[in-house]
């Protein structure tokens, strides 16, 4: 079984800066998956790579000195406001952090929008992320500076599948062709469901494994069939493994479920272990998007396949390459 | 009605850096309006708006590099917080931010002046919010470093009433001659108390719009009548809206009320809405403090006299300009 | 009565940079105070006084530009991590703050070391406060960045220890000959236990003045035997007062009493008063680790004894000298 390329070159890892002209994501808001075709993928992951190099070479740059990002939480994400921080700080910029909205002006009804403007008398770019579906694009809709989306409640969090994808290419070199399984609860895991639309950019498979309670939503299957990729569901992992190029296991969340006792049911279900890998290929990636609760064994941690804490390193070099693409520095 | 100046110049708006000797503020602490000059006035006004173009250019500059500033807020305030932050980021310097001091050393008993003490030993400057009235002069009587007074409960909140009448020097191009009505709770608006006190410098007339219950207080108004000022107080905006060059909209803070049925009955009294300017000055400025609940309606947001958003980002400059002025730096 | 150095020269406050050789400390973990020879020592107080002097001078430096420090803190500690702060951005390098740990992903049940491997793709350093004896050691056990310990429960502080070190050291301008005598809560601090182990390294003597069920636990008191320290102890400050060369007073914390009566009766044994010093040596050092609640008269303040607040200035020195020794750039 083989896959072509889907409608142009999948970016390389490695693909020089290139055919792309300069400015095309500037002053735009990154709000959805569904707003990027195969050429911005490209663009966008040739810049994370170039800064990838830099970084590793010299840590820091000054691409974007003079800058100022607001990270705007109205829920704790130590781990996406941390990587967002630490992108802008290593291209040059300062961050102004507001993560106890709870206790500030929010809480005396002020609202979403008004919030916004205010913010962007300081900042020139807003990292947003809210419990209410919509909040990003309505905040896009007042603001004046680039909104990032990083997450709205169970709808989307772009960024987490930009550097999922960006893992997949830089672990497997290319991404058409792979077959992708993804482990784990695959309803209520808004992870799965946007990296699976940003794939149905590409030629792949995807193998959803999950218990029959947790499977990967109708509306999504049928929207990645239109779009022509192969797709196939399993509760077991086994059936599956041998084939795997790539990995992706998710955490069942113990607040998802009512009855404490189906969690202990479930949890143990779709454990990873050195034993389980046994199976599987030499060069397949392991994803996660973490954290991890009991999903992986530690003991798989040293095994060269475990990709998963790579992967927030490259989510540092993907929130870079959007930092300075909509602040149209890249 | 016409008023004169009222004993020099007033700054212009865009007035060149000229006879001031620079270090006038060097080392000292920001408490109170009360301590300003008009000279003074003029003097940070001209810094603001030369910070104002510098940033519009360049976005930041180096003039604080090497200055760290301690920003200790005992409780939240998003706004000020931020905007303090994001003013040291611009001129090049760097921030220790802390808000949490309910979790701090605080709680197990260290005193104010203590907690000072400590923070001068990292920090160049500190810019302190507090709950209880004297805090900010209090820390000022121990500190070696400047203390900048951001709000010391229903004390003083200094760099506001700036921000304020630096707006109002934008917005207008002058301060004397000016009609300023200010509307809603007069009575416990620790904002617009301060912002009188300073407008008690110029030549203007002062409206004050409130409900009975909520009337500036006596005190103030006797002040001001001994400096001069021509005051006027009305329940209703309407008689006073045709002659009105600064409309200054304050929130009616649910708090303050005992009984949530007399909130209700006022909180709606005194809404701007697009109808209610009909009556309105076509260069009138409309300001307010923010956060707004429903003291003015979204409708009015696109108005060019709707100035409130635009004094968030006044506010940023006149805190640059405090920042490098005690600082010896501008 | 008179001590001779220990083993070798003890290191001068204004030793000049020398005979070390750089990147002793380069990639290191700071854990413990165990892990320090004397020889360490004068490296670590060499650089830190050489910053002392940059600091008063310039007030930064580019030494560390391009680096990110991660401030871990699953308990807070407002003191330790403004110090720390301060510390890298006074060396040109920024940071990535996590103090609310309890909200993260930490409470969804990430474990100590997928938290640190995560903040390593982003950061060049962590420092870490944990409420576990041992954390700071289980997490280096994973890192591939340097870990310093900034706390873990009633174990290790060793940075606390270093600048109380470096204080005796830049106030007395030596170490060895010294008579130290400590004042308060002995058994329960971990500030005291720590400076004791650091001072075994030295020719000092070291009385223990405390309440009897408060006193320096028997077998920290046979480590010091062991290393040759002469020890003695009082419960009376009185009579070795004027013997002192620093008396190191510590807190009596509210918090270590189950009952209050015995709190009350206690707190008030142990003050530092103008009237208790003078019975004391006119060069007496005078230090504590802060918060004080009651333990020192802010009468005392204005001695030139009282050291307690330029012992946290030299704390900022210690640790700028800690993170650039082991980013390998001092």
């Amino acid at each position: 079984m083989t896959f072509a390329a889907n409608t142009m070159n999948v970016p390389s890892a490695r693909l020089p800066f290139a055919t792309h002209h300069d400015g095309r994501f500037k002053g735009n808001h990154i709000l959805s998956v569904s707003q990027f075709s195969l050429e911005d993928l490209a663009y966008i992951f040739d810049v994370a790579e170039e800064f990838r190099l830099i970084v590793r070479r010299i840590g820091i740059m000054d691409l974007l000195k003079g800058h100022v990002l607001a990270t705007l939480f109205y829920e704790p994400s130590t781990r996406t406001s941390s990587s967002f921080i630490a992108a802008i700080q290593r291209l040059g910029g300062t961050v102004v952090p507001i993560s106890e909205v709870r206790y500030s002006s929010v809480s005396k009804g002020e609202s979403l929008p008004d919030t916004i403007r205010t913010l962007e008398s300081y900042a020139d770019v807003i990292v947003l992320r809210h419990h209410e579906v919509g909040a990003a694009a309505l905040a896009a809709k007042y603001a004046r500076k680039p909104i990032i989306n990083a997450g709205d409640g169970i709808g989307e969090h772009p960024t987490q599948a930009l550097l999922d994808l960006f893992t997949i290419l830089q672990e497997r070199g290319k991404i058409d062709g792979l077959i992708i399984t993804m482990l784990g609860d695959l309803k209520n895991g808004r992870t799965v469901h946007s990296l699976a639309k940003l794939l149905s950019l590409f030629k792949v498979k995807i193998n959803y494994v999950s218990p029959d309670a947790l499977k990967m939503p109708a509306d999504l299957k049928s929207l990645l069939q239109e779009k022509g990729v192969q797709q196939a569901e399993y509760s077991d992992l086994h059936p599956v493994l041998g084939d795997t190029d790539v990995l992706y296991v998710t955490r069942i969340q113990q607040e998802r479920f009512e009855d404490p006792r189906e969690y202990e049911h479930l949890k143990d279900s779709y454990v990873i272990t050195p034993e389980v890998l046994q199976g599987a290929k030499s060069e397949m990636a392991i994803m996660h998007p973490l954290p991890r609760v009991g999903e992986i064994s530690m003991d798989v941690d040293d095994d060269p396949r475990a990709a998963y804490f790579r992967q927030m390193e490259y989510g540092l070099y993907v929130r870079m390459a959007l930092l300075a693409l909509v602040l149209g520095k890249a």
